[in-house]
C-alpha cells in the first residue's frame, strides 16, 4: 500500500554545509564554556574541565570503523528515527564496516542487553517517521553504581566505541555520570547525549532547542487554532486546554505566541509571583465577565500541565498531605490540616479531592501530574461565575469544555525542521565519538539561520550541571530550563496578553505541512526565533 | 503578517467541467427519483412531485441579477466559506448587480433580520478557510408556523430571489417545509439546501457525502494515528478515544479504515445486535487479555459519541429514568427501577451516575450527549480487568487514557477536497435558484472521479424524506443516514477487525496536506471510495 509514510521515507533531510564532508572534519576544542563549581570538580574529576568542541575542515581524512550503541530514554519525541539515521549514515561514511546497535525498551533494555543490529534496510523504513517504536523506549534509569557496573560490562562485552543516549535532562545527567564512570574504569566507550524532549526544557546558550519541541508544539498549536475558530463560529464555548510539558511552560508559551488565545497561564510566573489557585480563578473569571459585557461568551485558556504544582496554596496543601500516609486521610483533613490548606481542599471538586488523596508516587508524594488541572480550574471558575451571577455582577452564559493535548504530539510525524535537526544531531553525535570525545552532548547552533549555516558542536555535559534539591539531597543535575521571565518570548506575550484577552486576536496555524512554500513547511518554533533576536527587534514581530 | 491563512486564500478551487460555463447551463428535469409516500403528498401538495434536476449546455445565455440570502444552520463544518464563495461567484456571473446577503447567527438571526451584505472583499478574506465565524451560526430553527410567517415577511421585504440554507438533516427538513410554505403563499423566494455536517449522516444515492466530513475525519484520523504511534513507542497506554458524530458512526468507521486501531465500536451494529454495555466491556476486556498474553499492554479503542444511547441495557435505564422527574432520583433508583436497570446503574462509576441523573434536555430527557462514554467504558473495563486479575485470568498492566476528539475537526481549515466540493455546491445552489427551482438540495455526483467529471444536480428535498417518531409523534423528516451494515465500508471493517485487534496493523495518516503529491493532498474519504466500488473490487483495497 502506498501510504504517506512511504512518501515521507523519500524525504532527504537537508544537511548543514559543515556536515557535508564528514571525513575531513576535525574536532577543535574552543574553551570551557562555563565556570564549573568546585563541588562538580570533586564529583567529576575526569570530565569536569572538558572544552567546548567545534569542528573545522582539514585535508586529513581518517577512515576507521566504529561500533556504536544507541538507546532511547524517556517519553517519545518526534524525530528520534532521524537521529538514528544520522548516526548510521555518519559511521558508515567513516568506514562501511561500522556497526550500529540499538538497545530496546530504553535504559532497562540496555541493562538487560536487549539489542538489535541496525541495518540500512531498517533506516530506510523509519527515516522521517514519528515514534520511538523501532527500538521502543522506557523510563528506566542507569543511575546506581550497580546499574553502571552492569552497563560497563555490557558495553565492554559488545566492545562499543560509543554509547549514544537520546534523552531529556535526567537521562543526560545520568549520561554525564556514566561517562565519568567509564573514564574512571578505563573503558574505551564514549558516552554522548542527544537533547530530546517535547517539553523544551533542555536548552541553554548552546543547545537552542531540544528536538521534538517543534513538531509537538506545532501539532498542539494547530488544534488550538481550530478550537479558537470553533469558539468564534458558534460563540458559545470556553475551552480549558491543558498542554503536556511537565513543569516548564515552554509549550504553552510557544502555543500562545502562535495562536493568541484568550489567556495562557505560565507556571514560572505563577511561581515567581507566588500566585494562589484562587488568584488565577479570579483572574480568568474577571476576563470572562469583561468579555460577557461585550457579548463574547466564548474563548480559550491554555493551562500548562505543570502549573498545578506552582500555585502557592496548592503547594502548601500538597506539602501537608504528603506528611500523612494515604490511609485515614479524611480524619487528617478534619483535624490536622492548616486552615489555609483545609479551605482550599474543601473548595475543590470531589473528583479532584480524590486525585489529591489517592494518587501517590513511589516516594509517597501526591502525584501532581495525575491531577486534571484543566477540569479543576474549569470547575472552580464555574463556581465563581455562578456566585457572581447570583450577586448580579455577571450575566453571561458559560459553556466550558475541558481538553487535554498531549500524547498525539509526542509521536507525530516530525516536521521538516525536526527531521533536518535530528539528522544533523545524529551526524554530530557520531562525529564526537569518532574524535574520542565522551561526556558530551551533540548540539547544533545557528538554528535560526538556513540549514546550510547550522553549526555542529559538542557541549560538555558537565557545563550544563548545577545542584538541585531532590528528595532532600543536593544532587548534581542538568538544570531544567524554565521559561525565562526576562526573555523575549515571555516579554512579548506579557505585553500583548491583555489585548488578546479582551479583544480577539486569534491566529489559526495550519496542520504541519511537509510541502509547499518554504516559509511554512520549514518554519522554526517562534520562541526560538524570538530568543535569537535582539531586544529591539522582537517588539516588531507580532 | 503573512500567515498560512493568507497563503490559503490564494488557493483556487478546482471547478467541474460542467460548472465552468455557468451562463450556458440549462436545468434538465430527469425523473422523480423516489416513490413518494402518500402522506408526504398531503403534507407537501406543492412540492411533492418535483423531478431530479441535471444540467445541460445550450447556446442560450440568459443574464439577469439575483438577490440571494444565505444562512448557516447548526454546528460548524469545514468548507462553509467556500459555499458562500461559490454562490457569490455564480450570481455575479449571472449579472454583476446580483447581491448576496448573509443572515448572521443562524436561523435565529434570520428571524431577527440580522443581515450583512457580502462583497467581493469579504469573499477574498474567507475563501478556503475554516469556521463559520464570518456569519456565525446557531442551533435555532424555523419550524413553527409563526416562525415561517416571520421568515416570509423578511424574505419578501428583502425581495430575495432565493434563500440558501446550509445545514444538516433537521435544517434541510425545515428548508423543505419552508419551500412548501413559500409556494403556498405565492412568495417568489426559492429555498435551496446545502448538505453540511461533519457527522456524514446526510447522504443517499445522490448526495454521496455531506461537506466537512472529509476534513473532520482526516483531522481525527491523523490524531488517532499519532496516538497509535505513541502506544507502540512506549508500549504502555490504552487510549479510549471518543469521536464526535452524533448518533451515526460514519466518522468512527472512516477513522477505523484509515488507522486500523485495536477495536472500533459501531453504534448501528450495537443496535442491530441488541448489545448491552456489559457485552462491549467484556469484548474489550477479552481483547486486552488476549493481547496481554503476547505482552502487548497497549492499544486504542474508538468509541462513537452516540454509542451510549444504543446499548440495550442503557436504553432501558434511560427510559426508566426519563419516567421520573430529576428530583428525588435517589429514592426512585432504590424503589422504582427494574432489576436490570438498577444493576446497570449501580455498576456505573459515580461521576457517570451523576451525568445520568442531573443532565436533562428541555424535554426532561437524560442528555446522552453529555455522558462521557469514553470514561464510562474505560472505568468499566478497568473494573472488569481488576476482577480478572484477582481471579488470575489476567496478568497484564493497564494504563488507560480517555480522549475526546471533536470541536477541533468542525472548524479546521478545509481539505482541498472540501474546498473544491463546497465551491461546486455553492455554484450549484445558485444555478438552482437561477432556474427558479425551490425545495431542492444542491448536490454534486461522481465525487469519486476527478473534479473535472463532477456533476451538479438538484435533488428534491421531499425525495429524501420519510416518517420518524419524534417525541411520540410521527414526523416527516429527512432521514438520517446511518452506517449501512450491509455496505462495503462496514463489511471490509468487519472482515479485518479481529486481525486488527490481535495483531497490530496500525496506520498513521498525515496531517491534512494542502500541497505535495495529488494522491495525498486531494484524497477522498475512504468510505466514499468504498461505497462507489462494486462488491468484488473493494475486497482488494486494504
Amino acid at each position: 500500500m502506498y501510504t504517506f509514510e512511504s512518501l515521507r521515507l523519500q524525504y532527504k533531510p537537508k544537511i548543514p554545509n559543515q556536515l557535508k564532508h564528514l571525513l575531513g572534519l576535525q574536532a577543535k576544542p574552543v574553551y570551557c564554556p562555563e565556570k564549573i563549581p568546585t563541588e562538580l570538580k570533586t564529583l567529576f574529576p575526569k570530565s569536569y574541565n572538558f572544552p567546548l568542541i567545534e569542528f573545522e575542515f582539514t585535508d586529513v581524512k581518517k577512515k576507521f570503523p566504529l561500533k556504536v550503541g544507541v538507546v532511547f530514554s524517556g517519553g517519545p519525541a518526534p524525530g528520534g528515527n532521524n537521529v538514528l539515521a544520522g548516526i548510521f549514515d555518519a559511521i558508515k561514511k567513516f568506514q562501511p564496516n561500522s556497526q550500529l546497535i540499538g538497545f530496546l525498551d530504553g535504559p532497562d533494555g540496555l541493562l538487560k542487553r536487549k539489542t538489535r543490529n541496525i541495518f540500512q534496510e531498517d533506516i530506510a523504513q523509519i527515516k522521517n517517521l514519528g515514534g520511538f517504536d523501532f527500538l521502543s523506549t522506557g523510563r528506566g534509569k542507569i543511575e546506581t553504581i550497580e546499574q553502571k557496573e552492569v552497563a560497563l560490562k555490557i558495553v565492554e562485552d559488545l566492545s562499543l566505541d560509543g554509547l549514544i543516549i537520546i534523552g531529556g535532562d535526567d537521562s543526560n545527567t545520568n549520561a554525564a555520570a556514566l561517562a565519568e564512570f567509564f573514564l574512571e574504569k578505563g573503558c574505551k566507550t564514549k558516552v554522548i547525549g542527544v537533547p530530546k524532549t517535547i517539553d523544551g526544557d533542555l536548552k541553554n546558550q548552546y543547545i537552542e532547542i531540544s528536538f521534538g519541541f517543534d513538531t509537538a508544539s506545532k501539532t498542539y498549536a494547530h488544534t488550538i487554532g481550530s478550537l479558537l475558530k470553533d469558539a468564534l463560529s458558534q460563540k458559545k464555548y470556553y475551552f480549558f486546554v491543558k498542554l503536556m510539558g511537565r513543569s516548564a511552560s515552554h509549550i504553552a508559551l510557544e502555543c500562545a505566541l502562535a495562536t493568541h488565545p484568550t489567556y495562557t497561564l505560565i507556571s514560572e510566573e505563577i511561581k515567581e509571583e507566588k500566585q494562589n489557585l484562587r488568584d488565577v480563578v479570579v483572574l480568568l473569571s474577571d476576563i470572562i465577565c469583561h468579555r460577557a459585557k461585550e457579548n463574547k461568551n466564548y474563548g480559550l485558556f491554555l493551562i500548562p500541565e505543570g502549573s498545578i504544582e506552582f500555585f502557592n496554596d496548592v503547594q502548601t496543601l500538597i506539602r501537608e498531605i504528603n506528611n500523612y500516609p494515604k490511609e485515614n486521610l479524611t480524619q487528617v483533613i478534619k483535624n490536622h490540616l492548616s486552615k489555609e490548606a483545609k479551605t482550599l481542599f474543601e473548595d475543590l471538586p470531589q473528583e479532584i479531592q480524590k486525585q489529591f488523596l489517592l494518587e501517590r508516587d513511589p516516594h509517597g508524594n501526591v502525584q501532581v501530574t495525575k491531577i486534571e488541572t484543566e477540569r479543576l480550574i474549569l470547575e472552580l471558575v464555574q463556581k465563581e461565575l455562578k456566585k457572581r451571577k447570583e450577586e448580579g455582577s455577571y450575566q453571561g452564559s458559560f459553556s466550558p469544555q475541558a481538553i487535554f493535548l498531549g500524547y498525539e504530539g509526542r509521536s507525530a510525524m516530525p516536521s521538516n525542521f525536526d527531521a533536518n535537526y535530528c539528522y544533523a544531531l545524529g551526524l554530530t553525535a557520531a562525529l564526537l565519538i569518532k574524535h574520542g570525545l565522551t561526556g558530551y552532548m551533540a548540539g547544533i547552533t545557528h538554528l535560526n539561520e538556513p540549514v546550510e549555516a547550522w553549526t555542529p558542536i559538542g557541549l560538555p555535559l558537565i557545563s550544563m550541571m548545577g545542584f538541585e534539591n531532590r528528595q532532600g539531597k543536593e544532587k548534581a543535575v542538568i538544570k531544567k530550563a524554565l521559561v525565562d521571565l526576562k526573555g523575549a518570548a515571555f516579554d512579548l506575550y506579557k505585553e500583548w496578553r491583555l489585548k488578546w484577552a479582551y479583544e480577539d486576536h486569534f491566529q489559526f496555524p495550519p496542520p504541519i505541512q511537509f510541502f509547499g512554500p518554504h516559509e511554512f513547511s520549514d518554519q522554526l518554533p517562534l520562541t526560538l526565533k524570538l530568543d535569537a533576536m535582539k531586544t529591539n527587534e522582537y517588539r516588531y514581530v507580532m
